[in-house]
């Protein structure tokens, strides 16, 4: 059962580049491998130390001598390029391509993401294997990639299709959110020192420094320890000096 | 009129990545960076070699001696960390944290994205000025990211935030797409050619393949310059041997 699809290198010429393109992968819970006529040896002291404990992707990675070969048994390829080329193909940006990668996965088929050399990116002959390219959106005045950071941001995209952590989160720890009652308890607290203090006075500014305090108090979303500790700080304040 | 988020980066150790971080966030249209108290000289030879281009985002970054300093003018900003702190706080994906970012743009509120030293991250002290930390979705096995690396997923959030390229497009270059009477003439065509041929005799098992084969050539968008070129190819095929 394929679940994941692999990761194409077409050419590349440093293997410090495959090592960091390896644990790139590895961020984004990627596993497979392909590299097609590397330069230099994936498996160098240079390519393990740039992997960052990434190098069991390097050790199983498959050396192709053809891009033909390293996507023959793939249903699915796409090919990144900085480039639009002279070929008739969809263009997706990486996180429509993740997607499409997410659903063809789910039905069976095995897919591809394919990176170019370096410095050249993938040439036309590479391209017309794949069904669609993948178009990065970067500042098309500064758009050039590291092969990594390449690796990095098409692997993220895939990687948040199968892992939705939820955009938002509120973390409290082990304290408990404070409810309403609470924080307005505190509130009346507060507002009843002012009174006392003999702020408060006139009917109307009363009513706006009360709303104003009770949006600064709700708007944070309180903890119960929170609330003790703003308790504590307002009886500090209180207390005569000794 | 604040536009764009400002970066800061927290006790950056190398000039290095200091000036890889200035190319990530020129790849994602970011031009301000603060940085407090780098260890090393961020105008450096190895930190304009490393920000391939990006070296004025360098020239005009701020310098800071406390993190308090550098958010002073901001009236939000976002923290990334890996880990969740034992603080009470809103925890963001980068994508989530850029929207909001882009929201508080559009209101006229100053930004900035902070970001920690590379070993530690950021401390608990720099954390509690920010309004919510960032954390970016990926493999929890294999997380650590490369200062650069982690500007640069969430400055591609940002980016796309305000650059929406559309998810999908079909790129046919000077060509134009063939309608589909043109396709269907085809299929005609070469149905007509299967006929005289002696296939397709069988009523049943001729609908089957016509069907197939329209499938086989509407699925794939072909363009006008294409039909011909399939019109060629079958041409070429049926021509008498000389």
């Amino acid at each position: 059962m394929i679940t994941l699809p692999c990761v194409i290198l077409v050419e590349p010429q440093l293997a410090e580049n495959v090592g960091m393109a390896a644990r790139a992968m590895m961020n984004c819970g990627l596993a497979e491998l392909r590299l097609v006529n590397p330069r230099e040896d994936h498996l160098s002291a240079k390519a393990v130390a740039a992997s960052s404990n990434a190098e069991e992707i390097l050790y199983q990675a498959k050396v192709f001598s053809s891009t033909e070969e390293a996507v023959g048994d793939l249903g699915w390829v796409a090919a990144t390029t900085a480039r639009h080329r002279d070929q008739t193909k969809s263009v997706l940006s990486a996180e429509t391509a993740a997607a499409d990668a997410a659903l063809k996965i789910q039905s069976g088929i095995s897919c591809g993401l394919m990176f170019g050399p370096e410095r050249t990116g993938l040439n036309n002959r590479d391209i017309c294997l794949a069904d669609a390219i993948i178009n990065i959106p970067l500042n098309p005045k500064h758009c050039s990639l590291n092969l990594s950071q390449a690796v990095l941001l098409v692997g993220y995209e895939f990687y948040k299709t199968q892992a939705d952590m939820g955009g938002r989160q509120f973390v409290t720890n082990n304290t408990t959110p404070a409810d309403k009652s609470l924080v307005l308890k505190f509130c009346a607290y507060l507002e009843n020192l002012l009174d006392d203090c003999g702020n408060f006075r006139v009917g109307e500014k009363r009513e706006k420094m009360v709303i104003n305090l009770r949006n600064i108090f709700t708007r944070n979303q309180l903890t119960e320890q929170e609330v003790n500790t703003l308790y504590g700080v307002i009886n500090h304040l209180i207390k005569p000096k000794s």
